[in-house]
This record gives C-alpha cells, sequence and structure tokens, in this order.
C-alpha cells in the first residue's frame, strides 16, 4: 500500500493529459508558426486551450502566455512588468513567497529597487498595514501567493485589491490554487499557473495577464506568445495542460473533507500535533502543515517513506537544501518548532484508502520515532 | 500521398519519444527535488540523461543544462554568458542567425554593447577577416550555428575555434545540427540543442557548457540545474529527448542520398531550379533551399501543400512576418531571388516514397504557377 501526500510537490499526470499529449505528438505535431492547413490548426488548438484555460477565472479581459512552468511565470510577472516601468520602484513581496517569486525580487533588490517585504502573521494572513505604507510610499507592483504552497494559507484576493485600490499592478502566484481554490481575475493583474500541480504535465506552465498591462518579454526571438514569449509553442504540453484542466474542473470531489479526515485521523494517535498555519478549514483544502514534537520532520518523512507514505517537509525546491522553512519561521513559529513540520498535500484524486492507510500508520511511525528521540 | 518536407520546422515526435514520456508520467512522475527514493530515482535519470545527450558531441568536460527548447537555449547562452563579463563589450554574431540569436544581441546592442554583425558569403561562409578584425577589437563573445537553418550550409567550427584561438567565448547554436551533423564540444564553449527537431518532444532543449565558462542564470527560483536554470525539471520531456536521441544516434539512414535525389528529381523537371547556398554535397545532408524562377515561395508553398507537400519559405519561426528572408539577402541572393525560396528539410525517417511522390510533383506544380505568373 501506498500513499501520495505530496501533491503540491508534484501530481502524477492523469490519463487525459497523457493521452492528449500523445496525440498532439502523433496527429497535430506540427510547428504552429508554419502556414500550411495542419500548423494553422495547432494554432487554432493552442488558442483554444487558451480560452479554455482562461474561463474557470473569468479571464475574458486577459491574455495568457504559456510558459515552461510556474517559475519562468513568475520571473515573467515581476522582471517583465518592473521592466517596463521608468526608474527606481517601489516593489512589495509578502515573506512567505516560492523561491521563484522571492529570487525575483532579490533581482529587482539587487538592481538597485527598494522591495519592501510584507510580514504575514501565524494565521497566514499579510500585515496589511505594512502594505498600506509600501502602497503610500507610491509602491508599483504588489505580489502575494494565492495558497500557501507550505501551510495552505489562502489570500484574501478581494482586500488585497481593495487595498491596492488600483495604486499598484497585482501578482497573484496561482501554482498552488488554480482550479483548487476560486479565483477571479477581476482581483488581480497578473496571474501564474503551472501544469504538474493539476495532474497536467510538467514543462508548462502560464501567466495570465489583464489587457493593458505592460510587459517586457524575457525571452526573445520568433515572436511567438504575441512577441512576448518567443520559442516554438509547446503544444504537447499544452494539450496535456488543457485536458488536465478539463478533467479537474469537471472533478466534484470534497477533497477539503479528504483532509479534515486525514487530521482526525493524526490527531487521534498523535494529540499533541500542531498544526502550522490556518486552521484547517479556513486554509486551501488540500495542504496542511503539521508538527510532530519532538521529531524532525526530515526524519519523519524518511520513516514514512519506509511505509510507502510520500509527504514533504516544505517546498520540494527548497527541501534539498534547508533545515527549517523560511515561511514557517516567517510567520512568526519558533525555528526548533519549526523544525517539526512535516506537510501533507492532496489532490482531487486522493483516495479514501490512502487517507485512511495514512493516518492509521502515521502514528505508530511517530511513537516510535518519539521513543527513539527520548533515549 | 504526403510529403512532409519540413523537418527543421519541427518533427514528427517519434514513437520512442512518447513511450518514453508516457512511461515517465505514469511510472516515474515524481518531483526531483524531493528527497524520497522514487523522486531521487527521477533525478537520476535526469542525470543519466544529460550524460548520454553529452557522449555524441563528445562533451565530457561540459555540463547540459535543461531549457524549455532552442531559444531558451540561445538566449541563456548570449545574455547569460555576457551578464558575467564586466563593462562594455565586443560581441559577435553572424548576420544569418536564427532570430533567438539575432533577437538576444539587439538586446545587447540596446544595452550599449558593441555588436558586430559578421557578414556571409554566397557558400554561406562567415567573412573570416570581419570576424578576425572583431576579435582584434577585444571581442569576448562569438555565436555562430552550426548548420544554417534555412540553407543548410554547415559552420567550419574547427576553422572558427582556431580564428578565436582562445580570445572569446564560442557559442554555437546547434538546434539544427546536433545528431545530424558531427560536432565536437573541444571547438565551443556553450552549444545550443532542441527536441523537437530531432524527433523529440516540444517544450525541451538544453544548453551545453563547458566546466568552467561563467553563466548568470535567466531563470531564478528553487535553484534547479546546478543554480542556473530554475524551475522543476521538465522530467517527462527530458524523456523523451532522451530516447529520441538514442533512436537517431543508432538511425544509419543517409539523408544526404535522399536529399540529392530529391533535387535530382526536381531538377529533371525545372531545369533552372536555383539552389540558394552551398552545393548541396558541401551543406547539411537534410536541408536544401530551391529557388523556382519568377515563383514566389508562398505561391510555390501553398499550391504543394494542396498536393499534400509541406515544405517552407524560410524559418517558421519568421514565416508569418516576413516576406522575403533576411538570411538569403545577407549572403548576397538579391530580393527578388529571394522571393522564390522554397526550404527543403529532410530527416532519418523521410521515405523515399515522399522523395518520390514530392519529385514528381514539383515539376508539374511549377508548370502550372509559371504559366499563370505569365499571363
Amino acid at each position: 500500500m501506498q500513499a501520495y501526500l505530496d501533491n503540491s510537490a508534484t501530481t502524477r499526470p492523469c490519463d487525459a493529459a497523457i493521452e492528449a499529449m500523445a496525440r498532439c505528438m502523433r496527429e497535430g505535431f506540427y510547428n504552429p508558426s508554419s502556414v500550411y492547413r495542419p500548423a494553422v490548426e495547432a494554432f487554432r488548438r493552442v488558442r483554444e486551450a487558451r480560452e479554455n484555460l482562461l474561463k474557470p477565472i473569468h479571464g475574458n479581459n486577459c491574455d495568457l502566455i504559456f510558459t515552461s512552468g510556474g517559475t519562468e511565470g513568475n520571473n515573467l510577472a515581476i522582471l517583465g512588468t518592473v521592466a517596463r516601468m521608468r526608474g527606481r520602484q517601489v516593489v512589495a513581496v509578502s515573506a512567505v513567497e516560492h523561491p521563484s517569486v522571492a529570487a525575483a525580487f532579490d533581482q529587482l533588490r539587487d538592481m538597485g529597487h527598494d522591495v519592501r517585504v510584507i510580514g504575514v502573521g501565524l494565521d497566514g494572513q499579510p500585515d496589511w498595514a505594512a502594505l498600506e505604507r509600501a502602497l503610500d510610499d507610491g509602491a508599483s507592483l504588489v505580489s502575494m501567493m494565492q495558497v500557501n504552497n507550505e501551510t495552505g494559507a489562502l489570500l484574501d484576493a478581494a482586500r488585497l485589491h481593495r487595498t491596492v485600490g488600483g495604486r499598484a499592478l497585482i501578482h497573484v502566484d496561482g501554482v498552488q490554487g488554480y482550479l483548487r481554490v476560486p479565483f477571479d481575475m477581476k482581483y488581480a493583474d497578473l496571474y501564474t499557473l503551472s501544469g504538474h500541480k493539476l495532474h497536467g504535465p510538467k514543462g508548462i506552465g502560464g501567466l495570465v495577464v489583464k489587457k493593458g498591462v505592460k510587459l517586457a518579454p524575457r525571452q526573445v526571438g520568433g515572436g511567438q506568445e504575441g512577441g512576448l514569449r518567443s520559442g516554438t509553442e509547446n503544444t504537447p504540453g499544452i494539450a496535456g495542460l488543457n485536458a488536465a484542466a478539463l478533467e479537474l474542473t469537471r472533478s466534484n470531489v470534497d477533497v477539503m473533507m479528504k483532509k479534515l479526515k486525514l487530521i482526525e485521523g493524526i490527531r487521534k494517535a498523535v494529540p499533541n500535533v500542531i498544526v502550522h498555519g490556518p486552521a484547517p478549514e479556513d486554509a486551501a483544502p488540500h495542504i496542511v502543515n503539521l508538527g510532530f514534537p519532538n521529531v524532525r520532520g526530515e526524519v519523519m518523512l524518511h520513516a514514512l517513506e519506509a511505509e510507502g507514505i510520500y509527504v514533504s517537509t516544505g517546498s520540494a525546491c527548497s527541501s534539498k537544501k534547508l533545515k527549517v522553512s523560511s515561511v514557517l519561521t516567517a510567520m512568526g513559529i519558533p525555528p526548533q518548532q519549526a523544525e517539526w513540520a512535516v506537510r501533507f498535500s492532496l489532490s482531487p484524486r486522493t483516495t479514501d484508502e490512502e487517507i485512511e492507510y495514512a493516518a492509521d500508520k502515521i502514528g505508530s511511525v511517530y511513537d516510535l520515532l518519539v521513543r527513539f528521540q527520548r533515549r
């Protein structure tokens, strides 16, 4: 028996996505930039996917630029907009963003821009007063993620939009949120999504851009994607992403129910388990970060792996480098406690059997490890 | 009957590539940055692919950075190396490069660098004396493509390496050459390749970098690819590229024979057909650019399309924008003649039937169009 509970690191591509990709490669492999009919057809299918992907976030007033994934989308949103602004900018970013957002702001800081890092509370909510101050100082770009990848904390996008009040561009990293938590493009100017987090392929993602937002390309050449992202379109990737999105939109699974059941099962066996971040029912349905007192997350992860249960200690992107999550410590969790963190991430495809199996095993694994710890 | 003779625009992915991708997505979908065993296994497979792809170009002293394709690889090679140099640079590029190289040099020019565009003769060879002058003026980067995508002209990489004599970094765009024309990394510091030009998937490519070459990343975040290209690795794309490369390496088809047969067939029917660029037997085996006197390439293309024969008038990346190829005019071909250009591009998978069919049809199509033209 296995339980794959690391869906925020990546998901298993669904059959619909794999089949759409294979079909595209066998029948519709033509270069969308060529001018004969099967190539024009390939171009048309890209446009159809674009429209389909924009619909669920009410993106009728937006363009979708296909990228190689979330990292490229986040980099393009942040560095591409500031590249079109004149002079030194004030820009604001939360303290708990994904490395692909945080590193882009580091670059802006190196370029001489004034980067304001907005603190985040234990509930995962940004320090709205600090954001207000940055805006009063003329901030022109604000970036905050829709769903925190480590804690599942949800952005109050309506409040962000209200607070900004049209004074700055709003970028929302939707990599962990798109199609799993509703979003409306009326609250943002730029929104990043990624295929492999939603049972689609790796190597494909998108940046949603509200019409009128000025963006400088970061990848230049043949002028694809309206000149904003050159390079032959990844048509199989786009087909796979589109198929996965359609599948996910149709799915009606209550992921929150599954998550609460998992937490309930764990709590029965480990009553002193700690929830890092907002109350589970107030967070994204598919993510919860738990602290197992006196057992390091890394140790827990490998002990669970031996039982066929796959989890993570934080963002996969940082998992090989950091011992303690900077996201958790930024939220005010003491470093020692943050060391206990284990992230469980589900998906609509997580089965009841996986939940039961994991909930059942975790208690005994923890009991064993804690006893070791005490020796 | 169909004849797909536009393999330099893109190729039909081979079964081995499609199957390797599907297998990776079904069984090995894990995030290579995660730390449990199946993820470590995914990471190991990426490393294996890297080693396998470096072998045919004798890249034992090199790293391979996986990118989203040729455009990203070319951009990274050019903009990434110059970003690590201090002050205003002299840089040299041939006049017949792909838009993803030319546009990167345009950016360098906009940034204030001194860009020397090296002319190219009718035989497709660069003006070596002009390159020598740029080097004497302190050029620190030279970029020239291995196989010209429009004419099939071959770079004399050994001569380039000798001419540069260690004074500048050498970047070679190998997108049209990798595994189709031998290359040795002893002649270059950076070399770009792309999956979809060699019966692999779209959305994946690579930049080969000689150890010790200083490169600044252009995509920042989680620190994948040794910090030089962040973003979750496109493991299915890498698996597909690797499978396609293995397949192509094994194939022993004489593409040049097929090309010469095609040209011979066309010449029989259209004796005044013009070869644009080097003599076919001196060019890359899979590309030939022909001029059909008094018929615009675009007209020829669509007439051939009606017969199920797919060709292009130039680079697919520019095909929707330009009437006349800037590559051909840069080689000294008069604009009026350049308008007649049709590019035929083959692959080891091009069948004898396709060649015979195309050679057979082209004469009658041309005769019809020329008669129209004269009215």
